[in-house]
């Protein structure tokens, strides 16, 4: 069984939406041993999503469908399929009765297009949506398109999931009959070339239905070991063969081989231990404290931190001397020091992570250029303070990230060595 | 002349990595005239790359292709391209010589996958990659393919928008004859539906050539009014006309009418003014900050930032008192108050911005059900401190988004009003 997703809306052919949705579908898809052939974007207007609608089902047996079904006048996907299928469209009594009571819920008037969002394809399985009002809809689309599926689910990223994860998954995964395993190698410090070297004996002899896909991003390389076959044991095997080879041959720059990110890491090797942080950002303005609570849980051992700007909340908020600013500068190890060492006494914690440099675009100098970061980590009952001073290239945002990836990158470093 | 864009790569397909690129390379085409008709995600394998050059080509003047030029195994855009038009490959000197000081500069030795990088399809002109190793190329297809154009660059972002930016644009740009004008219409506070209603007769009668769109997002609606024609001059009055309309109509609900973020825009009123802002942030964990510097020129405002996940915290970093917590509880509007009192105190700012809720997944109770958000803003020389308590629905990092979405709005409304 093999699936492609067919995004409608213009937003997505004029650069101002980019489709996460894809990526999520294709996500959950693997999950359930489904591979996606192909994603299509295509725009609002009907002959389009007709065409394309058209095209998926030829090469697919099941085609998701993302946007198109809201309330405004560019929302056409209900209309291309009637003509497409050559379907009738009915009222959804259920639909409808959620909706008129969400509005009365909410003491707003029922609009007349509301009702327009309760409206279903004739003959279809319609998906509740419990996160919005427009209904979802599995599709058979009979004899003409060789009995292939489509399903019609709103753009809107949070009611599509939630429609994914209660009803088309369960639904798709009951008539599934491949078997797929992906398994994540997640590097750090490390480039693509590099790495490809590193392993290229193993990539060279891959046991067949395996694949090996590298992963760039911004903040270095990630692998994606993936295995498809009919049994699930035989999968399993052969995927998790290849991920042991690549972790022995590469192991000190794998910080691990499941999704998670390298925030959600070094969070669990702080609680497993019963560690805290704190930290002290300046050019990374808080990135690496919203990084460390993006994670559920993170209060138990996140503790604080500290967004210093100026010099004068340097000093202020981590008493940072004035005299140490004035002599080298806020962008360097010296202050990336003080700001770590006054960020584990302010706050009490086990370890103290700060950064002060030069996010860009301005700012820079010749012995300091854009792109410059120093970086200090302090810890508790140490008289050792590690510092690092990297440059590295990339736009405002880029660098920013990178910088965080680089603080969050020595503390877990000095995490795996403690 | 129309484009599509055929993005190449599994990790695409695997909802591994979603795609950016697109949106990139359809919002820069967008600003030279050139309209995207589709854009198209397809697999590594040769036949699948094959299949879908062959199809866009068909309809589109421009096929534009990110991913698959890369040293490693899965990188296979170059020889499907060599398949389909019937073409040689040919070293191109010049990349093959910064390649070759490139490595030398880094001290590395030179890799055989690299001389491959610099390989290129013969006819081509080459697109100079300033950002990294792989060539890109604009490739004329030929009569078999209607004298259409191939244009080949990497999947890493920062190299295909630098060569963009400096080729690609440029060079399409002198060939282009239609003009086009997006302007976006950015609100905050009203959901889809509401705001349709409010301007179904402006909808109604757009002029020929102009289209509106809804871009909802995690945090409210933009709206997106696009204008295609022949002449610059009618096509900017169009748009500038429906644009107009609307912000006459819902002018309170609009903060932009321009590429701009709501922390720009926030930032920009502070600057105009001389005012300066520091923000206490509990639930939102750094985000508020982040969001704020992740504009360049936010140091000239943005003092400081508190990151006050523990209770500990909130006493010791701002002078919450224990008090407060105990009888009102962490998450209240009472010590959303003291935060933004203490944060106002602390960093000499002009405002102060406070934030403690419930992200969730876990921590809600009847009263106080995840996604609650307590905010506060207070003001230097000001007796009066605004708070309000929301409760929003969404997991994690949703409500995170939306709760700092919501502390912005609050602050740009005070900006507003002042």
């Amino acid at each position: 069984m093999r699936a492609e997703i067919v995004s409608v809306g213009d937003e997505l052919l004029k650069g101002q939406r980019v489709n996460t949705n894809a990526a999520f579908i294709s996500s959950a898809l693997a999950g359930i041993g489904v591979p996606v052939g192909r994603v299509v974007a295509c725009s609002d207007l009907e002959d389009e999503i007709i065409a394309a609608f058209a095209e998926s089902l030829e090469r697919a047996d099941i085609v998701l469908v993302t946007g198109g079904l809201g309330p405004t006048k560019d929302d056409r996907t209900k209309k291309a399929v009637q003509k497409l299928l050559e379907k009738g469209i009915e009222l959804h009594k259920d639909t409808y009765q959620n909706l008129v009571e969400r509005i009365k819920k909410r003491g707003q008037d029922m609009s007349a297009s509301l009702r327009d969002q309760a409206m279903v394809i004739e003959g279809s399985l319609v998906i509740p949506n419990t996160r919005g009002t427009a209904a979802g809809m599995i599709i058979p689309c009979g004899e003409r398109f060789h009995h292939h599926y489509l399903v019609l689910m709103p753009g809107v990223p949070s009611e599509m999931k939630a429609m994914m994860e209660l009803t088309v998954i369960p639904y798709f995964a009951a008539l599934s009959t491949t078997v797929i395993r992906h398994t994540p190698v997640k590097t750090l410090g490390i480039g693509e070339s590099m790495l490809a070297e590193m392993i290229v004996d193993i990539e060279d002899r891959l046991p067949e239905g395996t694949t090996l896909a590298y992963l760039p991003h911004a903040a270095g390389v990630s692998l994606m070991i993936s295995t498809l076959g009919c049994e699930r044991e035989a999968v399993d095997r052969d995927n998790r063969n290849v991920v042991d080879a690549i972790v022995q041959r590469a192991g000190k720059h794998i910080y691990a081989t499941s999704e998670v990110t390298l925030e959600e890491t070094v969070g669990q090797m702080l609680s497993a231990r019963g560690l805290t942080v704190a930290v002290a950002e300046s050019c990374t303005g808080g990135l690496i404290a919203s990084r460390f609570t993006d994670v559920p849980g993170s209060s138990s051992y996140f503790l604080q931190g500290f967004v210093v700007y100026s010099n004068q909340a340097k000093h202020s908020a981590l008493g940072v001397p004035e005299e140490t600013i004035k002599i080298f500068g806020a962008v360097s190890e010296e202050v990336a020091r003080a700001m770590a060492t006054g960020c584990l006494e302010k706050s009490g914690a086990d370890f103290a992570v700060s950064t002060t440099g030069i996010a860009g675009p301005s700012g820079g100098s010749p012995e300091k250029p854009v792109g410059t970061l120093c970086l200090a980590i302090a810890k508790k009952n140490s008289a050792d303070v590690l510092s690092r001073r990297l440059v590295m290239q990339g736009d405002r945002e880029q660098n920013k990230l990178r910088f965080s990836e680089a603080a969050l990158r020595e503390l877990w470093q000095c995490l795996r060595q403690g």
